[in-house]
């Protein structure tokens, strides 16, 4: 796999560039320094991010990969690129909460800072026209995105993922508040987690002050988010 | 129960007004001709839609009664007004969709008229200020607003309703597309189908002609809401 090279652009999404190479079943994924918000509504370009989002990514699906959890993580390339297995995305957004913040807060007045255990699981139709509509699991049952026996693979993995991911994070005194998993069907039709995991995806609140570490720091102008972005990934042991 | 006589107004909604009797543990429930759609914004009073929803509601839970369905209805007093049994209303609207319609189509893109079955069950928070909005079986969980055993008891319920409600009118013509159920604990703690099941609550079709006889009529202007209505009463065989 040393070999491989960078072929056609095959996708440009918000953060993300998707080039083929020559193993078809391989693809090299190069993280953009654009930031979106609210459905598109908010944009900027933040020199840094993809840098910084490609590495604490690739630290992180490394880490799952320890305690046995696989995704389409191959290989970090390069600051700002990595390899992941071809997949075809679930087209479900699963949002995994372990504390009460953002849409839930205003869509059903939970109170901020709400510790939920077990997690709560979300399921939102990945559907940017729609606007990334919750949906329930008769939805996604009648709407066949995927069949009951991968939705429970899925509810398994991402709750597998997250026993690891607060770990991983309250180990360097961040609170894993929620944070948005995507899953794909490789060629074989298993189920893998997909995407990226990162401060663009994860709302990280420092444990003793509150602070944000991630999005919210553009979404809101609370503040540089790449400061905030760089705090993560030089409390993981990551190098910028 | 005969000398029972309308006391204090306890409550008024937006279709109807719940006064006391001299029995605590029974309501007198006057039907409003009061119209309201989209979360109250669209408003009117239909002369004769009190009436027309007294009249089918206590006709459809005197049906269900039969195939040994309870619901709060004690009996019809007069025309817009019956009797029931005091409950406290869980604070979630069950939805329950045998056909593509309304929300469903515009949240999901899920197209007009697919036919589910079984059917969809949704579950939304009984929040004006909030506009209702859509949760999941999870939220219920952490918002403590029912027992997993009621929520398990409430599904079987509003299944079964939906198993003889299909008949009721199909047996008159009329496809039932969707409908909002409410429940309550009754001073048993015992879960209890209640509020009302009338045009008002129900997407009606015409089997023939796909023409509505329900709210829609008022809410797109798409007709005269008490002809609608009035078609519904009597094919059902009540007497307007």
């Amino acid at each position: 796999m040393n070999t491989l090279t960078k072929g056609e652009c095959l996708y440009e999404g918000k953060a993300k560039r998707i080039y083929a190479t020559e193993e078809p079943e391989v693809l090299w994924v190069e993280y953009k320094d654009d930031a979106t918000a609210f459905n598109g509504e908010k944009k900027d370009v933040l020199e840094g991010k993809g840098l910084l989002n490609n590495e604490i990514s690739s630290i992180i699906f490394s880490r799952l990969k320890e305690v046995g959890i696989d995704s389409h993580f191959i290989k970090r390339l390069s600051s700002n690129e990595q390899l992941v297995q071809k997949v075809e995305i679930v087209p479900i957004e699963v949002v995994v909460r372990n504390v009460a913040a953002g849409s839930l807060v205003k869509r059903l007045g939970i109170e901020r800072g709400t510790a939920f255990s077990p997690a709560i699981l979300e399921f939102y139709y990945k559907d940017d026209d729609l606007g990334d509509p919750l949906m329930t699991e008769e939805h996604i049952r009648v709407m066949e995105l995927a069949t009951p026996e991968e939705l429970a693979q899925i509810k398994e993995i991402a709750l597998h993922v997250n026993d690891r991911l607060k770990e991983i994070f309250k180990d360097i005194g961040i609170q894993l508040v929620d944070y948005k998993l995507e899953f794909g069907r490789d060629h074989t039709g298993e189920i893998l987690l997909a995407d990226e995991i990162s401060p663009d995806t994860c709302r990280l609140w420092d444990e003793k002050t509150g602070e944000s570490f991630d999005k919210d720091l553009f979404r809101f102008e609370q503040g540089n988010l790449q400061d905030g972005y760089t705090t993560i990934l030089s409390r993981l042991g990551g190098n910028e």
